[in-house]
């Protein structure tokens, strides 16, 4: 089966361009697939909105699925004060009086990943699947500005359902507080996409096996209103079109 | 906002019908979102075939998408045996002439993630996502045997499309030459689960905001045969009613 995971483990070769590719940002393998562009990073970080964060406990690695939004060139991830990314984020500048961006952090790896398609080719080897995938390498660190804070809250709920945020309660203080936000610069990241249809041998092309793909897509359905909603409140704009 | 993140981080409590948690399966908060049932685990593993893997490299955490599949208590990732996850799962027992099973191994950790829906709450605090998700702790270890490297293949086609593996000509020596499968046993399991509305603060419930879900959902759409297709090659039946 042709191989649907991404790896990182070659010489970097500039590209002035784009992100610098690293020796971990730039794959072994498909390197037709990579792409360091800044305008295709952005757009593809910008319309997906479920991250799947790494980051190493004891000496182990964790994943987690959580949301994300991008403010330029940094990524904004929040979470409960108490989870454990944002404690071990925080965990190595103890200091919260004085901004710790120089000294504190937590290593992360954050990806996102489309789904687009299935590629079924004629021989089991060369199945596949369409993707387009960001990964991001870099020191997460804990976000003490409170109007960062705030920016990157209001950033997160805009990311999902645009122009939310400001139709919906700011959060308190009590909120703020029980919330930790952390940030991760775009500095050494990359692309990886795969389209087009199987890449069968030539040999293969006389079988009888059905190949091309199964394209993909996420949909929204109609939104469901809460049962205590007041039936005066109207559908606001920003989610007419989301569903049927 | 409501926090979308799972972390675990507490006491373990035993539960003997389904995967004994650990410290690291355990939630500290949102307790009631997990769950350690075989069954439900199975389902969500099965219902999706791609995954974020996380593994450690040079001290620093890497998660990359790749397609997996379960058979009974044990997953499969495959790759080419040039990807850095596979051949760190190898690396660590160099001898392919025995079974290595017992002192190779790279920790690694799986998780899938089923996004439900957008759940907007009439705080901004309290937005939040349903969705599903498996996390898998444990070590990979690369499989040696060829009858259980040629199930796992079969069983990764299947995953994604049931019934393609036998219709798909099967990898030749070369092929298989050159792809690695790792194996993942599920000790160390939870999945955690969150459904339903959105969970407004009482003196929040009169606002004039819109507040409910929104669904989502992956589709699939026409299937799109390959150019070089032989018009004569019907579209088989287990691609039937995937699209439109």
């Amino acid at each position: 089966m042709e191989d649907a995971m991404p790896d990182a483990d070659a010489e970097a070769a500039p590209r002035p361009t784009g992100y610098p590719p690293t020796t971990r940002t730039v794959p072994t393998r498909s390197k037709e697939r990579a792409s360091y562009d800044r305008e295709l990073v952005h757009r593809l970080l910008d319309e997906a909105y479920v991250c799947h964060l790494g980051f190493v406990r004891d000496g182990a690695p964790v994943v987690l699925p959580t949301l994300y939004a991008r403010v330029g060139e940094r990524l904004y991830v929040h979470g409960s004060t108490g989870s454990r990314p944002l404690r071990a984020a925080a965990a190595r500048g103890e200091d919260a009086h004085k901004d710790t961006r120089e000294d504190a952090g937590l290593p992360v790896c954050l990806t996102v990943t489309r789904l687009d398609g299935l590629v079924l080719a004629r021989s089991a080897f060369h199945h596949s699947i369409n993707y387009h995938s960001v990964v991001v390498h870099g020191v997460a660190r804990q976000v003490h500005d409170e109007a960062e804070r705030r920016a990157a809250l209001d950033a997160i709920v805009n990311h999902v359902v645009p122009g939310r945020a400001a139709d919906s309660r700011p959060a308190n203080d009590k909120e703020l507080a029980a919330t930790a936000v952390i940030s991760l610069d775009l500095e050494e990241v990359s692309a990886k996409i795969r389209t087009g249809g199987p890449n069968d041998e030539p040999e293969d092309i006389g079988l009888p096996y059905w190949t091309g793909v199964v394209p993909v897509t996420q949909q929204y359905g109609t939104p469901v209103p809460a049962d205590d909603l007041d039936p005066a409140v109207q559908l606001p704009g920003y989610l007419k079109g989301m569903g049927a």
